[in-house]
């Protein structure tokens, strides 16, 4: 019951500049940390309590000045990492989860329609609520660019194939196709809204692919456009129910030649949910219905499996990241499930 | 960092009502549940994770049933005195904590005046919005049933003495007073902000103690009525910081006569702070800074101690609850200090 209070007491530390304060000067006392962080000394001591108990700061009881004990060792970007997130959590969490569940009674995020009268996803939200945005965006980036080198290396491309990179938003997983894939004739498309066209457009200009690349509007739970040898799905089955995620693999199979590819990734539980070392059962069900979706949910890699098969696919490979390049933070476990259209 | 969503995927459980349909009927599927309690399957099924994964619920992955498991061994008093705590931490304080870092460096509650427009404490706040009243209200029944009893065994009055509740509110401290102490010629006075009175007025009548009982209005920041022998200072010591109680000790110190009792009901802190079996350090400086009056918290026993000597003061007992009689949910531990003015 008081992981809510652990939070942002913690970040609380952070946001008032306690833990900066106590890098630059170590032994500053409450009361120094009070005038330097512009806050009264006896909110400071209290807020220090839980970071005395944890071990992250140390107290002398003697002077009554604080150091920086093991958050002292933790590496500078190590910690913005997790900043990030917790300040996404802030900002795009802490308020929203208290409309869970009338999330979850009404499909809809309804701590975003609260907060913003915004009627629509996370995602949707960043485009237009700056608050959201600036929550969002540094995490979405880092979130790229740690996992974007992983996956292209986690599937293989036929030389000269045709790809259609689905829900592929401003065509960075289709200039990154050309880029890591690259071979005489490859084609990449990407497939969203119309809306996206433009922009998609402009950065297949500015990247230097624009012959290689096009844009394909539509909406893949209707249908997807055929000619295709390899279909990307990255980062978004999770953000649907059942029904729509057949849906969407049935689309695709229907789209794809015979010997087709589809290649999903998604993060995924552990098959025993029960798996103590596993924190994403703590955390994503609230996140995804109460604050980016309002519906969908991560599977197992055995459900995912059942539902291609289900859609005739026959998958040919699961691949996860190395653990070595995981951080001790990170909550979320992804694979790559490569599948096959029966010729 | 996960302690945000477990708390909302938990508590959005009993709200949806998935556990009371669990309840009535063990062994419904995701489909069933969700008929049940008007939500979808797939989000049923997202929320139960984290239930499975501690054990509460069980999972039959054969039939997709599921049952009550330690949840089902709790009791139901248990179970209520759990969910009114819930209820209150979700309504007086996920949003709330939001705010946590503006209510510490402005010393008040920021997410009141957010949520509700209210400028003062959650005390005050419960007086005039339903809401925190209808989370806060049941919360405050249950602790003083549960605390009072013992708070009146843990110290004596002298036969016919003349006692003064400090900030005793709508005069309940005074009528159990009179209840639990009763001697021949006890006199008991309610001393709180005059608004208090007529309520408190209207309770002595109520309760038949208006012989015994009295008002003194005033603010006791400033001042304590002389004339009294023992001094009540019960559960708000914790809501001020040092430089406030020991000017609250310092007045009672003043207006006592030699020889007389302070008695004061608080909170505390282990004496080290990184007992691990000890939450309140993870709990109260949010809790009391962030949602409660933006300033205070609990200090060790020791502190206070410290303070009651240094305002003139020997302390004379300190009494914490029988652990048997704290319920195993409980975060708080209470204690009653007994200090005297020397003669």
């Amino acid at each position: 019951m008081v992981g809510p209070t652990r939070f942002m007491n913690l970040y609380a530390c952070f946001e008032l500049g306690i833990v900066e304060a106590l890098r630059k000067e170590p032994g500053l006392t409450a009361a120094g940390l009070g005038a330097a962080v512009g806050a009264k000394p006896d909110a400071v001591e209290q807020l220090l309590h839980l970071l005395v108990k944890e071990g992250f700061v140390a107290l002398d009881e003697a002077t009554g000045g604080y150091t920086l004990d093991t958050l002292g060792d933790v590496a500078e970007s190590d910690l913005q990492r997790v900043l990030t997130f917790m300040g996404m959590m802030k900002t795009g969490m802490l308020r929203q989860l208290y409309y869970l569940t009338d999330s979850v009674s009404t499909g809809a995020v309804v701590g975003l329609k609260e907060l913003y009268g915004f009627e629509g996803t996370m995602f949707q939200a960043a485009a237009e609520v700056e608050e959201v945005r600036d929550a969002w965006g540094p995490l979405a980036q880092s979130e790229t660019a740690s996992v974007y080198p992983w996956f292209f290396r986690s599937f293989d491309v036929p030389a000269g194939a045709r790809v259609l990179d689905v829900q592929g938003g401003n065509g960075l997983g289709a200039i990154m196709t050309c880029q890591t894939k690259g071979s005489p004739g490859l084609r990449v498309t990407t497939f969203d809204r119309p809306a996206m066209e433009a922009e998609c457009l402009r950065n297949f200009e500015a990247q230097g692919v624009a012959e290689q690349c096009s844009f394909a509007g539509g909406d893949a739970m209707e249908s997807l456009p055929g000619g295709y040898d390899v279909m990307l799905l990255k980062h978004f089955v999770d953000m649907y129910d059942k029904d729509e995620v057949l849906t969407l693999f049935r689309n695709a199979h229907r789209a794809l030649e015979p010997g087709g590819q589809i290649v999903v990734l998604a993060p995924v539980y552990p098959e025993d949910i029960r798996d103590a070392d596993d924190y994403q059962a703590d955390f994503f069900p609230a996140y995804i219905l109460g604050c980016v979706v309002g519906r969908g949910g991560l599977q197992k890699v055995s459900t995912y499996r059942g539902w291609l098969e289900q859609s005739g696919f026959e998958v040919t490979s699961v691949r996860a990241k190395d653990p070595a390049d995981i951080p001790p933070d990170a909550i979320i476990n992804r694979v790559v499930i490569c599948a096959t259209k029966a010729g």
